[in-house]
């Protein structure tokens, strides 16, 4: 099937426009940029109304990095609305659709890059992950998504959602290519802490699980793998995570947003504009004490690594849902895909989701989470179980 | 006159009580800390109703610090309640009074460690600085008070005000004194950066003289001390950084107080309790745009050193004022009072005030500022004005 009719069926692309052909260590690569992150000449939506008519001067770091590394990149990625959303159903292109069934949700906000990946339309995704947007579309498109530690790659070019939590990441169907990617594009520092645990056993800790259909299959599948499964507990981070983040985030993205909420308010989806008109009404006390909360909630996280390299959670604990489903109730869905994915926005860690079990023709994804700068602990585990799935 | 006989007369001391007598190189040295600074066994007050009767089980880091390297403390002394004020005269122990007049004010919060080291009853002033709080009262008591770069000394221990512009500083005397602390007691880092500049000229930038009477006399006592002098111009620091220092402080103060500002506010003094209660309602897109906006005047402070080696700036526009002329009006003086010195705390800059001028038998102090961790030019300045003076 051709580009253009694969992306009036699927939507993964806002717009479609090539880019880059160096040699490099990237060359033969095919990229898809999500449309929240700039790009020299070429318009970024954000899929919004706001700014549809945008075109960047400059290239964001990341974009910089791929073209200067030999990648090509294909064209902008649909997103939810300035990535505020986790169904990307709202969006100037039209909700992005599963690959494996377009009357389905690709799940966001990154979903038009896991639909691009998912059709093998490109190799790799760029995306953006502030409460699960890389790992949620990832765990519904059947791909892998890998969420880096917050922090260490630059966000320059990136339109900003909350600027404590926003993390570039990248979707991919192969473990090679994301690695091929990790590799060159990630700073040195990441790349040191790779490591091989050779004939040692991995220990994980299991987070998350619950009496659910979803849980109950992957826990099942996890224990074939040969692990050294334990439970482990954080019950804070459970209990208050959610609540701390998205104080975090709504005040972080109204603090972005509020010249346009005040100016523009109609051209918003309704969901996105509710989501960041919210953070107006946030309290200054309320977000220092969010601050405060997730210094402590950072220890609790780090201290469960004392016993375990990585922590193993569901994704998301359902398949992708209808379209028709979702739209008007993209709030109540949102609250369910990001449950899990954002405890760990929260704490900064490295976050990978990889495709693990399929329900009834759907995927979705196990996730494998570390201490912050763990990132390579983190990628290692995530290839073993690829590799003997 | 008596150690109780001076307390008695200008109440540097809320506590007085020894504590102590290691040999170390701050062997021979004794100290004064502020009471907002925990000594295990010994109450600590923060000059407030509120903790009258708190004893700390640890030390804060500063005076563990202070004691295994010799040094031998003689007792807490005063601050404006909670150190949330410029003026020293709210507090459980009363005002602080001037070492060269009783009936005028010593400046605050830190105005008992800057009494106790005027009239030299301890050799070394412990103090923390938000706003001024070490630097104003050393201006108005004739002695230094040097603010390090904010975040170079842990604060642990310290009763917070505003989690990202508190700092602990010292006061003392004489500069060798004060060397003697900083080299033994700040981290290796700051004394790596101390350097002599030898021969070369130093590049002094002058900012925030007016026409007013203190900013002449100041400008023509400097243009005596053979520096290569300039104008330097930060618009808008000088224009935005007041109300953004303030946002701030207020919002993470009202945010540690806020348990005691429901259920205990009549136990504050009328001025303190006015100033945490207006945090409670900052919202948190104006306290996170203050936080963006402090990254902005950084990069103009930033910016101007290089052409300039330090900024030079009057501490405060005043002597000491008054005390019954303070008294009902302490937000009107605190706002006067910490107009110049609460600009470097925006930044983070380490700066100190010395002893410079006289008027009408008074002091009044001269600020040597720098960029962030470049203290050792600021007090290599400092030494040199000083030591010519």
């Amino acid at each position: 099937m051709s580009l253009e009719k694969l992306n009036s069926r699927y939507a993964p692309f806002i717009t479609i426009q090539e880019k880059g052909n160096k040699a490099g260590p990237l060359s033969g690569l095919t990229f898809g940029i999500k449309d929240i992150i700039e790009t020299a000449g070429i318009r970024t939506t954000a899929g919004s109304r706001i700014l549809s008519n945008y075109v960047p001067k400059n290239d964001a770091w990341v974009v910089k990095r791929v073209l200067e590394l030999g990648g090509t990149i294909l064209g902008k990625t649909n997103t939810h609305e300035f990535a505020v959303g986790a169904t990307n159903t709202s969006s100037i292109a039209g909700p992005a659709r599963n690959p494996r069934d377009p009357e389905r949700i690709s799940g966001g906000s990154s979903g038009g890059s896991a639909v691009a990946v998912g059709l093998g339309i490109v190799d790799v995704g760029v995306g953006t992950d502030t409460g699960g947007s890389v790992r949620i579309p990832a765990s519904l498109c059947g791909v892998i998504g890998y969420k880096p530690t917050t922090g260490i790659l630059p966000k320059s070019g990136v339109i900003p959602f909350s600027w404590t939590l926003d993390t570039i990441g990248f979707l991919t169907r192969d473990f090679e290519v994301l690695w091929r990617v990790v590799v060159n594009v990630t700073p040195v520092e990441t790349r040191k802490v790779f490591m091989s645990k050779g004939g040692t056993k991995i220990r994980a800790g299991l987070f998350m699980f619950g009496e659910d259909e979803v849980s109950v299959k992957l826990r099942d599948r996890v224990e074939e793998f040969g692990l050294d499964i334990v439970k482990v507990s954080l019950p804070n981070l459970e209990k208050e995570g959610g609540k701390v983040r998205r104080t975090i985030a709504v005040s972080e993205g109204a603090s972005y947003h509020m010249d346009w909420l005040n100016s523009r308010a109609q051209e918003y989806f309704p969901d996105v504009r509710e989501v960041l008109s919210s953070g107006l009404s946030v309290t200054a006390v309320d977000y220092i004490n969010s601050l405060r909360k997730r210094r402590l909630l950072l220890e609790e996280y780090v201290g469960v690594f004392k016993d375990v390299d990585v922590v193993l959670s569901p994704t998301t604990k359902m398949v992708a849902p209808k379209i028709h489903d979702v739209l008007g109730k993209e709030k109540e869905f949102r609250d369910k895909l990001v449950g899990i994915t954002e405890l760990f926005n929260l704490v900064g860690a490295p976050s990978i989701s990889i495709p693990f079990l399929e329900l009834e023709g759907l995927p979705v994804g196990l996730m494998v989470s570390g201490p912050p700068y763990r990132d390579g602990t983190v990628l290692d585990v995530a290839k073993y179980l690829i590799s003997s799935n």
